[in-house]
Parts: C-alpha cells; sequence; structure tokens
C-alpha cells in the first residue's frame, strides 16, 4: 500500500506523501547529494524510531509532584544517543553560518527536515538535538561567545549531555517590546549581579538545564534604546535563582521542562560571563530571529500534517459511524479536509520561498518573507488541528491524541516572539513604502492615457 | 524612486515589485535566458503600452445599443499589431507540445507571464493575442484539427485576425456534468445537423468571431457515457445560428464580445468540420483543462495584485482624509493591506508549483495542484479585490476604476468550469485516498510502541 | 402546502414564513392591532402585486440611451395607486414623531414591514411610496421644513407626485466626514448661490425628480465645525444643475433614478428655500440617520430572505442534477443554507432590539445597537446573497435572478453613510468606555479575593 | 464610575452593564416582579459572593494524586448555604414543568440569569445549586422517578447535599447516535445487571457523587431503535463499578468531578432502580435535551461576556505598552472588541428568542432555534475568549486568568451532545422542508408576471 502513485526514483518524502510533488519540483534541484539522503535519514528515524517510542516518553513522565520535575524520561536519552550515532545531530546549525560547529546544509534543506522532526512535537526535534530553546542557546554561543565560554557552554549543549533556558520575558509588563525590559544587570568588581522578574522561562524547569542565557539592562539611560541590555550567562544552581512555578499552557505544565516564573535575586556570576560585551544584548538576539523562526514554522507545518493525517484515518474509522454515514461520507468533512490541505501546501510554500531567500541573500533580505510565514503558518496549523479534533469528537481534546497538547503549544506561537497583531501591521508598512513608486508609476500611466484619449478627442471622466 | 531596494541585476520583475523576491528565488534558476528576456518584454510592454490605452479602449466601445455589438475599439487591434511586431505573440502556446506554432516556453515561464498581462484584464492578455477562449480553441485546432481545419482556422485565429468561441454550456441544465449535455449532433449525409440551446457562449457577439466550436450528443445512447459527445467546427455565419442576447455578468455585458446566448437551429456544416471524429468530444474537452486553468489563475492573480496596487496608492492619498486621519494610518486598513499580500503570495506559489508540476510529469500528474489552484486562486482575489474597493468607497464599485469590473469577472470563476465546491470534494477525497497506507503506517507505530509499552511494564488506556 | 406547521391564528408573517417563530414570540405582543393588520396588508400586498410584477417593471425600464433617463415604467405608478388606495402608504413616517403626517406605528413595527417591502428590492419599497432617498427627505420637511416648504415640496412627495434627491456626498473628498464638504452656499442679496460638484446622488437622474436637497457650506471659517454647514432646497430645473452622468454600481446604472455625478454652477434659489436656518446642515442630517438606518437593514434583511429562498428552490430543483444528484443532497450545499438561516435570524434580532430601544427611548440612546446592525447587516447579507448566487451558477450573477444586483445594491451599503471600519472603531471605542468601571469592579472583586486567601493561609500568584 | 448612563429605575442587570439596553427593551415585559427580584439577587451574589471565591476554589484543590479526588473546596459549600438562605437555588427547575420542586421562573427568566452564573464557569453555576450533570439529573428523576426514587435521589440532590453523574457515552464508539450504545442492561430475577464501558462521565470523580444515571441497551433487538434503551439508578459505591481514570480536557482535569473513564463489570442493583419502565431511555433522554442546550447557551455567553471584560481591562493596562502604544489605541484591537461585541449580543437574541419560543410552546416547537442556538454560541464564544487570550498574550493561556480553561470547556460544546456538522445539517434540512411551499409561490408568482408581460407585448427570457 502507498500514498498514491509511487514512481522509480522517487524521494522518500515524496514516497512517504510528506509533501506534493509540486512543492517539491520547485526545490528539488536545490538540494544537495548529502542533503537528500540526511532527508531520508531524518524521514526513516522519525518514522522508524521517534514516533513510536512518543507514548512511552509521556508514560515515563512521573506524575507525582514531587518527581516529576527530577526525572527526565529514559527514553530521549536512548533516542539522543541513536540519533547522534547516525549522524541525525545538530542539523539546524547552518556550516555557512558556524564553520566550526556546523552541518553543510542550506536553510532550505534543513527547513525540509525541521518539517519531519516537527510531526514528532516537541519530542520529536529533541531527538535530533534540535529543540527550543537549545538551538537558538547554542548559535548564540557559537556566534558570540568566546572559546572559554563555547567551551564550558556550548560544547555540552552541542554532545546533548546538558539543557539550558533562555530568559527574556519579563512579568507585568509586555516585554516583546525590548526596551521595555526591567531586569537589573550590573557590575560589582569582578563579579556580575542580576536581579529581575521573568516568567515563561522555557527549560528552566529541567534537571538537566545548565545554564540560564539572561537578558536584562546593564544601561537603562544609554540615549540609544538598542544599547541598553546586556546579556550574560548564569549557571542554573546559581545562588539567588529562584524558580517559583511552572506556567501552564491550558493546562499542560511541559514537564520536566516546563515554562517557568524565575525570581533573580542578587545573583552574582563572574564578569567572564558576559556574551560579547556590555551592550551588545540587544543585537544578539536580533541574530536569534530569522531562521529560528522558519524552523518553527515548518516544525508547525509537520505537526498539522501530522493532524491531517490523523484525521483521515479518524474519518475512515468503520466503528465510527452515526446515522448510517460513516464520517468521511459527510460532504462538509471532505471539504474541511481539502480547506487543510490546501492551507497547509500554501503555508509550507510560503515558508519554503522564505528559506530559499535566506540562502539567497541573509536573513535581514527575507525579514519580510519571515514575517508573513510567522503569521501565516500558526493560524494555519491551528485550523487544521482544531478541524482533526472536531472530526474526534471528545477523543480529540484529550490526553488520548496529541492533538490537544499540539494545540495549545501552537497556540502560543501567536503572540510569542512578537503577536500577530504587531507582525501584521509590519507586513502592512511594508507594503505601503511601496506607494511612492506606484503614484509615480500611475501618474506616468495616467499621463500617457489622457494623451491618447486628448488625440482620440474624448474627454475623461476621471 | 523604486519598489522597494533594487539589486544590480535585479530582473524587472522583482525591480518592478511584481513578484516576492522569496517566490523569485525558488524559480529563477528554472527561467531560460529566452524565458528572462522575454519576461523583461512583456512586463515592459504591460507597463508602457497595454495599461495607457486600457481607458481609451473602453472609451471606444459604443454605448449605442445598435453599433456595440458591430464595432470593435480600434485600440486593441493597433496594439496587437505592436505585440506581434515584438514577438510577444502566442506566447501561451507552448512549443514542446505544439512544436509547429508553439514558443520555447515552459508552463512555469508562461504562468509567470500571464500574472503580468492579467493585470491589464482580459483586454491586457487579449493584446498578446492569448485571451480565453482563442486560447483555448487554438490548443483544440493544434492538437486535434486536421491539416485543412488548421489551414481555415487555426492560422487566422494564431495570426489575430479572427476570433473564435467555444459553444459548451447549455441553458435548463447542469452542463458542467458533461453528460448532461442535451444539444443533439447528427449526420445527414455528407452535412452534419446542429440543434441545441447554449449560453454563456464568450465571444459570440464579437463582430471579428468567425468560428464556434460546438460540442454536442452525437451517439446519447452510447453505453460509454465519454463517447456521447462530438466537436463541430461551425463558421459564425452559417443559418440557423441565433444569438439571442448578451448575458450580463452583474451590470455588464462585456461588449463587444460578451457572453451571449444561442440557439442552433438546423444548423448544417459539411462533414468535414467534425473535429477528431466522432465520439471524441469528451476527451478533447478534458485536453484543454489543465494548462489552462494555471494561466487563468495566473491572471487572476495579476489582477490581485493591480488591486493591490491600487489600494496602496488610495489609501495614501492625501486629500481622503477623515477624522483627522489618512486612511494609511488605520490599524485596520494596514491590517487589510497585509492580509492581501500573504494571500496573494501564497496563492502565487501554489500555481507555480502546479505549473512546476506539469512541466515535471504532465497535467494530469499535476491535477491535485491544478485543482487547488482552481479553489484557492478566485477565492483570494476577490477577498483582495474587495478589500481595495471597500478602501475606495463609492469610487471602488463605479466605472471610475476597474475594480468591480474585475471582481464580476473572477466571481464567474468560482463556477465556471465545475463549481468550487466540486472541486473541494475532489480535493478531499483524492487525500482520502491515502487513508488506507495512513492506516498501515499508524497499525505500524502503534504496534512499536505497544512492544516498547509493553517492555517498559506500562499498560497503555489507547 | 405551506412553511412547516401553521396553527390556527398564526399571523400571516408566520404562515409565510417570513419569520422565526422565536423571533415572533418576542416582539408578537409590542404590536397594536392596528400594526398587525397593516403588517398582513403589506405581507399580501407584497405577494400579490408588487413581486409579480418585478419582471415587467425591469422590462419597461428603456435600453436606449436616448429615453432611458427620460422615461418611468407605468407599472410602478399603478401599483402606487393601488397601495394608496389600501392605506399602504407612507408607513415609514411615525405619527409619534410626526403627528400631522404619520401613521401610527412604532418603529419595530415598521421595520418588520420594511423587512417585507425588502424582499422587492428598490422597487418593493417604492410601492408603498417608502423608499430612499424620498423617505429621509419627507422627514426633514416634515420636522424641520417651514408651512410653504411642507406645502410646496412635502405634499407631493407625501402624495408620491414627485420625487427628490439629496445632494451630500461630493467628488475628491471623504465627504463621509461632514467637515470635509466644500460646496459653497453664500447669500446674495435674496437669494442663495450654490456651487459645487457632488456626486452619486440617488435620485437625480429620474425624470419625476424635482427637488434637490442640498448640504454644504455656509460658513467654512466657523470655530464650531458643527455650524457651518447649512440645507438647502433646490427645484430640479434650476439654471446651473447639470447632471453629468450616471455613476455605475458594478454595471449597473439604476435606470431611471440613478446615482448621479451633479455639479452645481452658480445656482440661484430664493432665500426662503434655506431649511431651518443658517448653520442648521450637520444638527439636520444628524435626525435623517437613525430610524432610516434600521429601516435600510430591515430592507437588507428582506433582500437576504428572498435570496435563501431563492437558493431553496434552486437547490432543489430537479433538472439541475449533477454527478448523480441533486444539489440539496450535497453536505456543503446544506450547510450553506444552516449557515444563511443562522446569520439572517440573527442580524434580524439585533435589528429588532435596536428598533424597540428606539421605541423605548429615542435614536441617540439606541446609537450602538443602530451602529452594530448598520455593521452586522450588510455583511450577513452580502455572505447569503452570494451563496445563493453559487448555488444558481452562472444564471446566479445575471439578469436572469435579481440577486447580482442584490449583491451591488448590497455592497454599497458597507462604506454608503460611513464604511464599516468607522462604525466599527466606534463600537469598539464605546466598549472601551466600560473600561474604568470595570477595573473598579475587577479591583474590588481582587480585594475581597485576597482577603479570603490570605483568612486561609494561601499565598496568591496573581 | 459607572456602565454607561444609569437611569432610574434602570434594573440590576442593565446598570451593571451586563445586558444591551436593546436586548433588554425586548424581554423586559416579559418578566415577571417575581422574576426581576430575583435576578437582582443573582446578580448581587454572582458580583458579591462568587467572583470574588473563585480563586479561592482554585487554592482548594488538592495538587497531590492522593487526595485530589478525594477532597472537595470548602468554599463552594459555604457559598451554597449562602445561596440557599437567600432562595438563589435550585431555579433551573421550572414550576410550570415541575409544580412540585419548580421554582416559577419561565425559561426565559431563567436563561438570563444562566448567563450570569455562567460569567464563573461551572463554579459560578455550581454556587446556585444549577450546575450540570445534577441539573438535568434532577429533571429526569422530578419527571420519571416515581417516588421513591426521588425521596432516594432527588430529595438529596435538590438539597445539594450528594452530586450525580450521567452515563451515556461510551468509548470506541460513536455514542452521540444512540442507537450505537453497546452497554448490556438485563435483568436477572429481582436485580438488573449492567456491563458495559463508558467514558467522559462527569462528576463520577467527585467524592460527593453518590448516583450514577445510567443509559444502556436492554433490548437490543427490538424492531422499534428507540425502545431498545433503558435507565437506571446505580448508587456509587455498588460493587463491579470501576473509574478507570480521569480524561483530561486539553491538560485539565476538572478535578474534583473529572470526566471519567468508567467500567461497569457486572454491576447489581434492585429492580427498583429502573426508570420509568423498559424501553423508556430514549424517551428520557429526549426531554433532557431542549432546556438544558439553552442554559448551557446561556451560560457560556455569560463566559464570552467574562471574557470580553477582561480584555477591556487588559488593553487598557497602562504598564502593558508597546512600541509607544497601549493595546487599546491599536486599531486592530478596537476592531476585536466591536467583534466580539456584535457577535454576542446576536447569539444571546438567539437563544433569548428560542427561550421565550419555548415558554410560547414546547422544547419541540422550538427545536429549531435550539439547534441554531446549540451551534451559534460555542464558536463565537470561543472567537470572542480567542481574542482575549490573543489580547493577554502568554498571560491568557495561563493558569493566572480563566481564559485557557474557559476556552477549553467551551471547545468541548461543539461535539458534546450531537457535533455542531450534525446540527448544521439538520437546521439545514428543515430549511429544505420549506422548498415545496416556496415553489408554489414561486410559481404562482411567475404565471401572474408573465400574464403581466404578455398583456403588454413583453416576450419574457425567463
Amino acid at each position: 500500500m502507498s500514498f498514491g502513485k509511487v514512481r522509480p526514483g522517487d524521494h522518500a518524502i515524496v514516497a512517504e506523501g510528506f509533501i506534493s510533488r509540486g512543492a517539491w519540483s520547485l526545490i528539488e534541484d536545490k538540494f544537495s547529494d548529502f542533503a537528500k539522503a540526511k532527508l531520508t535519514d531524518v524521514v526513516r528515524f522519525t518514522l522508524d524510531e521517534v514516533l513510536p517510542a512518543a507514548e512511552l516518553y509521556e508514560a515515563q513522565i512521573s506524575k507525582d509532584p514531587a518527581t516529576r520535575w527530577k526525572q527526565v524520561p529514559p527514553v530521549i536519552e536512548e533516542l539522543k544517543n541513536k540519533a547522534k550515532a547516525k549522524g541525525l545531530w545538530n542539523l539546524f546549525l547552518s556550516k555557512k553560518h558556524y564553520p566550526k560547529h556546523g552541518t553543510p546544509l542550506t536553510n532550505l534543506e534543513y527547513a525540509v527536515m525541521a518539517e519531519i522532526t516537527g510531526r514528532g512535537g516537541h519530542f520529536g526535534s529533541e531527538a535530533f538535538n534540535c529543540s527550543a530553546p537549545d538551538t537558538g542557546n547554542m548559535e548564540v554561543l557559537a556566534k558570540y561567545g568566546n572559546e572559554e565560554q563555547q567551551k564550558k557552554w556550548l560544547m555540552p549543549l552541542l554532545n546533548g549531555e546538558i539543557r539550558s533556558a533562555f530568559a527574556m520575558t519579563e512579568r507585568f509588563i509586555a516585554s516583546s517590546d525590548a526596551t521595555n525590559i526591567r531586569t537589573d544587570i550590573r557590575q560589582e568588581g569582578n563579579e556580575i549581579v542580576i536581579n529581575g522578574h521573568k516568567w515563561w522561562i522555557s527549560g528552566a524547569g529541567d534537571p538537566r538545564c545548565k545554564l540560564h542565557i539572561l537578558m536584562g539592562k546593564s544601561d537603562a539611560q544609554n540615549a540609544n534604546q538598542h544599547r541598553q541590555q546586556s546579556i550574560v550567562l548564569i549557571p542554573a544552581d546559581t545562588p539567588g535563582i529562584k524558580v517559583v512555578r511552572p506556567m501552564q499552557v491550558f493546562g499542560y505544565d511541559d514537564a520536566p521542562e516546563g515554562h517557568c516564573e524565575v525570581i533573580y535575586e542578587n545573583v552574582r556570576v563572574p564578569l567572564a560571563n558576559l556574551v560579547k560585551g556590555w551592550g551588545a544584548g540587544f543585537e544578539i538576539i536580533q541574530g536569534r530571529l530569522g531562521p529560528g523562526r522558519i524552523h518553527h514554522c515548518m516544525r508547525s507545518i509537520g505537526a498539522a500534517e501530522a493532524a491531517l493525517d490523523r484525521m483521515l484515518t479518524r474519518v475512515t474509522d468503520t466503528r465510527k459511524r452515526t446515522f448510517g454515514k460513516a464520517l468521511y461520507e459527510h460532504g462538509t468533512i471532505v471539504a474541511d479536509i481539502a480547506r487543510s490541505r490546501m492551507q497547509i501546501d500554501q503555508a509550507r510554500l510560503l515558508v519554503l520561498s522564505a528559506a530559499s531567500m535566506i540562502d539567497k541573500s541573509d536573513a535581514k533580505g527575507a525579514m519580510r518573507d519571515i514575517g508573513m510565514s510567522k503569521v501565516v503558518v500558526p493560524t494555519a496549523a491551528l485550523e487544521v488541528i482544531d478541524r482533526a479534533m472536531q472530526a474526534h469528537g471528545a477523543e480529540g481534546i484529550s490526553q488520548d491524541t496529541p492533538l490537544a497538547a499540539a494545540y495549545a503549544g501552537l497556540r502560543t506561537l501567536r503572540y510569542a516572539d512578537g503577536p500577530d497583531e504587531v507582525h501584521i501591521q509590519q507586513i502592512g508598512k511594508q507594503e505601503l513604502r511601496r506607494a511612492e513608486a506606484l503614484w509615480e508609476r500611475q501618474n506616468r500611466i495616467t499621463g500617457e492615457s489622457e494623451k491618447k484619449l486628448k488625440a482620440a478627442g474624448i474627454r475623461s471622466h476621471l
């Protein structure tokens, strides 16, 4: 049995029905042989190793509050070892930008792989050591960390031995605007002292988390609003760090990683823990945004595809007939499936065009396309998942399918890293920059048109 | 002044802001040098010649019912001559499929050009001799016509000397299902006699229309429902053809071409006017569908882009301030612009992936992607145009902008050639074909998962 | 045959299926016996006289540009005479507010009748002498006109002997903001001189139009922006009035009434033609807005109901089977019908609640509900009609059903009298005025809550 | 400070901004003095007692799995005592239908109260002893229970001393179609033996739950599909009842009540525990549906209003400025608020019209309006809450606001008690029943029209 007609020479991603032939026809010739082979391996590893371990992973998370945040499901570490052994490791880190530690994959190539790993949710990408917030943190350390910092923190992260947190979001203020940040960073002798109140610090609950990369204000009076911030490396066991509680996303606490409220009270680290230099905070987080967003988007598309697959099996489940009809015999269900397919295919192409654009120029040149992806994908994915939930009835929102948890996780992407509303305004304003040139063009055309009308003795009403 | 940062070496289509850099980065390397040059010429000709002539064309259409259907605006024939002289002619006809008369352009390459010509509406593509229904008719004649038929009808059509109509849709029945066709075609001696009642026959009102390509039933009792139909060539001046009236689209009659109600009463043509053979009708119209739909879609995207451009100039028109604000200062207007941009960019990529797929395999292999384009594009384009109309207020729905006419024209695409509802069901059903393989995969994964749970001594609730 | 179960004693509006029993159960006891009887008559007259005359009315409009604006279809005058004879006349004019000329109907009572007349489109309400812009103009004259003005203009309007135009909208500016108005009104001796450039002046093309009620600026420097405007009565045959052209709505010119571009060049009228006094213009147009909008909304709902009725007959038309199924057997069609029903029923209730509110207090107290109706109804009606068009295929957008013309007419309501965007902002801002009281309430509740938590020895995280 | 202009004599529900003046103007005269007074008390009790206790209730739920399902937050019992003392108790039970135990309130009157209690979520209605599934269970016992059953189960439920569960939904099948039910009920001597596998049994986890009202099949072979089912009363401590696990709704387990998977294995009860008689199951559950759905809908509207209130305070929170603007200064936020307001007001009116209809006839006569409410309200409420979440950013989906939990709870209403899709088809099909009468009417009108055209010598194209 197969997914439509498989033809000899079809790549695994097509044969498994993971991408439309049309989309693949646009990008295939942009893939190196190395990338094609890696992609095959990612597909196989996800299907053969990752997905069959997902339920066990859930089962191994302790339900007892006393141990819930102190244990890590053993199966994830086993998977990581297998993936590392197969060379399916740190694929997110581009050799072009990080020649020392990176993998020779373009953004476009990795983007397609990220979608596959996204089929297994957060767990699916962690198996490849490609999960947030570690990915962005490794990029920061690889790009801005000095040799000592890299040795101490980057290497164990690259090895998957430790995990990390990124402490930016603050409670009580709108910290998506970095100029609002209030956490105080100041030098005292050879030490840096940190005081602040953060929350939604992903990974801070994990017993493997050994590092907080924290952003705060070191020079709040600096006239240049983008030089007020600095970034500091804080070992997770430093005195003064108080993990107050895990925040919940809908009813999920996402143990053992969690998204924690964390208070930093007179936390002291050596001066050597400053990243890049005083005032470099804003610059550093800007670098985190572009490709990372693309990866997030592609993983979300993977989650949406997985939900659609699940919807297809559900509606063809012959035990679920109502009023004499199987679900797939209802025209509205069929239409819902079609809508999901059309939304996913369009969203994927948009993200791939952004990834391709990054490869051609750079993240900055692709900001518009990245911004559009950031807006389009979460909403599309949420709608796809919501339809899948609806087709499942009560089961769809329960712990018996991954749908509700996926929905909850993706829902956060509509405000994380800037809410939809802000990005939509930016996209619109970017369009508006074309207005002046359009006026020129329109005036030129109207001028020509009026000449023609005059020559023909016709009076225009315009 | 320019459309964002133009970089040295940018293709005209990028420099003019006609496509996103991301989309262009995906397809640029699939364009031949020939195609790139032609594309530049199409862009320039559209901007320099076609668009400045649009208002004159409208003005030259007679408002007097006595002459409205007897005159053709002279400017269109002048434009056609210019375009022909520059080799911007019959670009729709692919050399690969029509080696004798075609142009060496792939579907993807021509698709991008079709979008540009679509910025000028129907008039915009007629200037290049690339407008429906002539394009499909020329394809039919080039593929299925015999030498005599080609000499008599195809050559003058290719030369832009005559125009033609395609008579398929019938009154009183649902003729989108070709098996419902009732027009009777029968042989009497050396003649074919046609009796039927058609409507929405585009172009039948045009004084240049010299040919009706008609589909009817020649063998209504044939057990094979797809061998009942035949196609016949009927000179437009044959006795018995009665053009009853032009149908209106919203309030437009689209003179001088029109979409006419036509009664065929004992219309007689020589046997030689049969195309391909008895019973070949269904096969012939199937061949018309694939690439033609792609072109329709791309022209619609061109119309949507033109509407968005117009919206951008409108909302930055400083004379139109209300309550102290220019329109572009309203957040909801900016959001509407952003939404239009995101819809257009996604829809274009979807159509381009379908076009690329046709180039890689054939129209049949791309049916799914074509079907999705057919559904996605008209709705997206209508929404974009509707937002542009709304930003224009009363002017937007009047004769003073092309928006309302574009809306009306595009609205027909939601049912022409099969209503959205039918295509959506087909897309959904195609997805459902994956269900069996998905069940297999899911069962395999569940089986593996259960083994793992068992080995770990855990009882699954699933 | 009937519309569901008719029960003895059911009012005609229920028996004819024109309103849901639920909605009727909410308002029935607010109807006087007089109103119930009138409502029955309006239902009967619409079904028995108006609707059967609609096609004849269309046919009687001249297609010849030479006479198109000089003739009035005789059938409408015959209908008006019949309606007047039956006392179905000027029902819009409330006796409560206009004791001299009005009918003893509340807003709520008339609103329900307006819906019924709206089933026949503009023609449907003209038959009852209840069509715009005459209705608003009669209200202006009845409220603000002096005896002389009423005798000369109001009486023939009330008698349906003449028609009138309301000249407010101006070309080249955003005149929905009345402070932008540029038409100049100035006194010269005993005369008033008017200069200005208006467009979209409904009814100005009609040969029966004898009066332009014009708004312009008589005191552009007045510090009070709402005292700059005045309103003047101008006989339609006054020298200097130049009807430039009819504007089109989509392709419709709505002859013989039209929506015309009109230039006023040194138009002179006696000082006695000033309405109410200098500077009263803004106050006067404010009074036009409230109940008039409600009537517009109800007529739009009538148009939507008629479209849904038509959709129901179309999808059950047994001649229109495709692929072996009648249209009504498609689940998505059934769902579209249900959505239309739900939208209409909700929109109607909203408008009725606004009408009831006007009756309880006044238009000002009901501004919020009127504003919501103004936004909700046109969009709902357009969606309902669009679905009906789609179910009709090509016929639905042609001259063979009233659907496309209804769509075009209703589309204007999304910007006329203030675009949706402006009204939506007003509704939102009105909600925001509740914020301060909500903060107070929330603080009170939180304070109480904290006391309780403290007493229980629990520390809140909020 | 107040909610808009409060006028002397305004009812509390208007003064507190809980309903629009327009809606109130439609229904006020249908309220008895008793109902008006009760409504005031419900408003005050909710604001003064229920809402300030909500956080304490949450805090009093044990987080320890060992005790989570064994304790009930004391505060709810305190609240219940207070409410009972004030006569705010069992308001849901209509005296008209349940003369012995009911309260003299119409459906319309109670519906408005239900909305208020819904502002506090499930907790908010439990305080008044008006929460599901007890309400429906009490109705079943009051209507169908014999004296003994009422004494044993109904009285303690009415007193709020015990709670109950309704065991209908089954695992592995689509039990929303009651004919699919598989739980086996059979008589053995003087006993009834029950075997089945249920899930989503709300309240079954609660230590106060003393009764399962279970529906199963007692006569699976009965030719009448609606006589196969019976309903049995099962004490919660009967041997053989196995509460397997609480199901989760988006990560929430809703302790201490829970929605549990329950296996009934050879559960035995006396024959006296049969309700009404063998085969009466289907009839009994039908009776549960009508008014209960209305109450659900109104509570959902209350939840939506509470979310909108919260959105209003959030967007005016001056600490949450981004990029120099407070949230309420963004046009798109204002538009979102307006959309929420318009959706809520329309949905409420729809439900009120259904409630009024029940009062005029009965639930059966109001089935159409109830069905529409069932579809419209959850979707509207979810959209309103989603916008409120979005305005809150991360906080909105966390445990720090009730929004995410409300969203999760309301999401279940889109499939519970029949999925949206099924209800939409029913509404559409009910509309289609009008088609025959519409054809008759249309034919009559067309016939008249043709006569008129003929008389005028005009040929119709229709």
